[in-house]
């Protein structure tokens, strides 16, 4: 059970409302192309579980983007509101239960999407997985083998240092640095946000902290259960703890300067440095960026706006651009992409929105029809056709379209279509 | 008579080959509003001359961003090619001759106009004026009193250091910083570039240079005619050379640094700066640029390219840029401007083209229906009318149009239009 959340702008602009770390494809995955955090994860986990069933919990705003990078058969447990950790893997392990057939003995492992390791991380999911298995304990955590004492993580303090995996007598969350310090010489390690369990377990506890529902019934009263995280509803509670440690490389690439370090030098995208120095520049326009003689600085433009940051600095940047209000220009979506290229605000309120849009071979966009909307298209390349009520004509190239909005429309792509598209928001007007 | 030529890339990107630095709207007019080099030179020329006739002698490419910027009214005479500065002034000259009825005993002053200066340069104009009424020599040029000894100038010698003005002894090209500091130390000044002289003194060295002609008879062989500069054809061979001296500010705009320094550290446009030293944001895109702890950085984006420098770099960046040959994005028009926002390219050839187009209102737009393109246009905001063929219709909002190309189309903007276009270059396909 992969846990897809967060959103937000530590790395802005590349990151958005809608377009989370673990998205963006800066990863070079070993055979030259670029793959995300989301996808490098997914590949992983796969080498060491070829065929076991996975499962994504996460928000709607981030269905389409998982779908996109993952394939639309994918098996994704949508939260219908934000309602933390214990309420996301209550809703997943209620459809486990419900939905595919898994006993109360089957054991699952929740782990989070934007994890950075070693393959080694995985094998040891697998010895997580054997240690629930062999009942050494109800709840097997990951242990983090720590690398400094870090005061931004949480420790867990092991009974003794057995090989291959400890009780846990202890919790402490993020500690100064002092004090995390002499838990490391105790033998503490991190919590890695990992967790490990048999499926009635868990349907146990959500029976008594909340009821007993069926999978459709906790999807409708979701929006108002408990907002709890896992740690404190279950972990902490837990009669038996133990932990299994990962030594290996374990990274947030959540900020500018962490992130750099895996994208590396020659950067991404359109662009010329000359004269540079520790000039690393990520550009997803179409426009060329052209850096000279500057040195230790970072450059990302992308369709929402454009850093450029001094590298310490890149890490702080969330508080100055969280003053920045404009909805996210750029959109993945599970047939392609869209970018903003023209918006016209009334005070706060968008009018109008001129997208450049990529519909991937094969795709079909199904065109948002329920708002109250005017849509124009003009498909500039690429053959496709136009579908609506059943009846498909094929889509005029350089022709606009205006979209009837009475019904479902459905853009298919037979080859990459490139599409201009022109919408106005009439009940804004 | 003012000359406005130049284009190129040492302002990259707010220059482009169409969009020379005069036209850059960067300077603070002294109202709180920005206005380019070319708007102030007009501006200060006409405190000093309130009425005196004034031609712009430029190619085709400028003409609609001078009268954008100056007026409609503006006088333009258009070089059909470019050939140097002695037949550009020889054209002008001959326009003033045979359509202006000016007389053979008139005094032109021809000035360049991407000068950044005092107004106490416009009152030496006026000194110089009546040195040539005074037949003090037939040619009489400015001499900028110098503040280093550049290699970047030419420097004329003066017979004698009298007040007022001077007959010069020797012309001296761009000379080594020493050779600079010796000619300097005898009295020697910089050439601004700046002649005067009776239009009838001109127009004979045209007879005998070339052949007697009218004003259509040079426009018609001008793309070949001589290419020689003005300062070779005629200053070099005066017989009587005199300069009046001008003691005050005086500054070559054409690089980023020294652009900069007029700018200002406020910026320009939409961005936010945090925690940086010496970091100058100039923003034509809507999108914001957040800059964080950089240092001496200039940060330049338009839709032609995002440019980030070390100040001092910034002067250099001409062969850098140099490299990138992607037409113009930014497009400055008497009636409004156009950004290209979407371009389709297949090979070296762009097959489409997304603009977002501005029209000022009161202002039309003539749509260039002359090439085999299809255009599509939906407006967005305002109101206007479409005209072709004698009739008008109003234009309709969010209504996609397929333009007939068949005849002339004429935007009408009743208040400020805001307009997308589509256009497809269809002898490309």
């Amino acid at each position: 059970m992969l846990l897809s959340g967060g959103s937000g702008k530590r790395l802005w602009p590349m990151s958005n409302d809608i377009r989370s770390k673990q998205f963006l494809p800066v990863l070079d995955d070993g055979s030259g192309n670029k793959e995300s955090m989301l996808q490098r994860v997914f590949r992983q986990l796969r080498l060491e579980f070829p065929s076991e069933r996975a499962v994504i919990a996460t928000g709607a705003a981030q269905k389409e983007q998982i779908e996109a990078q993952l394939g639309e058969h994918v098996d994704i447990v949508c939260e219908p509101a934000r309602r933390d950790t214990f309420a996301a893997i209550g809703l997943s392990c209620t459809y486990l239960a419900d939905l595919c057939d898994a006993c109360a003995d089957d054991v699952v492992i929740v782990l989070p999407v934007d994890v950075y390791a070693d393959q080694q991380y995985f094998t040891v999911l697998r010895h997580m997985a054997k240690m629930v298995e062999q009942d050494k304990a109800e709840l097997v955590l990951m242990g983090i083998v720590p690398t400094h004492p870090s005061n931004r993580f949480g420790y867990m303090v092991p009974a003794d240092t057995a090989t291959g995996y400890a009780q846990i007598t202890r919790f402490v969350e993020k500690p100064s640095e002092d004090v995390a310090r002499s838990l490391i010489d105790n033998g503490a390690l991190w919590n890695g946000g990992v967790f490990a369990f048999r499926l009635g377990y868990l349907m146990d506890i959500i029976t008594s902290r909340m009821t007993k529902m069926s999978f459709t019934q906790f999807l409708a009263t979701y929006p108002t259960v408990e907002k709890i995280s896992f740690d404190y509803a279950v972990v902490e509670k837990a009669k038996s703890v133990a932990m299994v440690p990962y030594h290996g490389m374990w990274r947030d690439l959540g900020t500018w300067p962490a992130l750099l370090e895996e994208i590396g030098p020659q950067g991404i995208g359109n662009h010329i440095v000359s004269g540079t120095e520790q000039t690393i520049v990520i550009n997803e326009l179409p426009i060329p960026v052209v850096a000279t003689g500057t040195k230790n600085i970072i450059i990302a433009a992308s369709a929402d706006g454009i850093l450029v940051s001094d590298i310490s600095a890149s890490s702080q940047i969330k508080p100055v651009v969280d003053v920045l209000h404009d909805p996210p220009r750029f959109m993945q979506h599970p047939w392609g992409t869209a970018s903003v290229i023209d918006r016209i605000t009334t005070g706060d309120t968008i009018t109008a929105e001129t997208r450049s849009i990529d519909i991937l071979k094969g795709k079909e966009w199904v065109i948002d029809t329920s708002h109250n909307v005017e849509i124009s298209l003009i498909c500039l390349q690429g053959s496709g056709s136009i579908k609506q009520r059943e009846s498909a004509s094929p889509l005029p190239i350089g022709q606009p379209l205006s979209i009837d909005c009475s019904s479902a429309v459905t853009i298919i792509a037979e080859s990459g279509l490139h599409l201009i598209a022109v919408i106005r928001y009439l009940s804004h007007l």
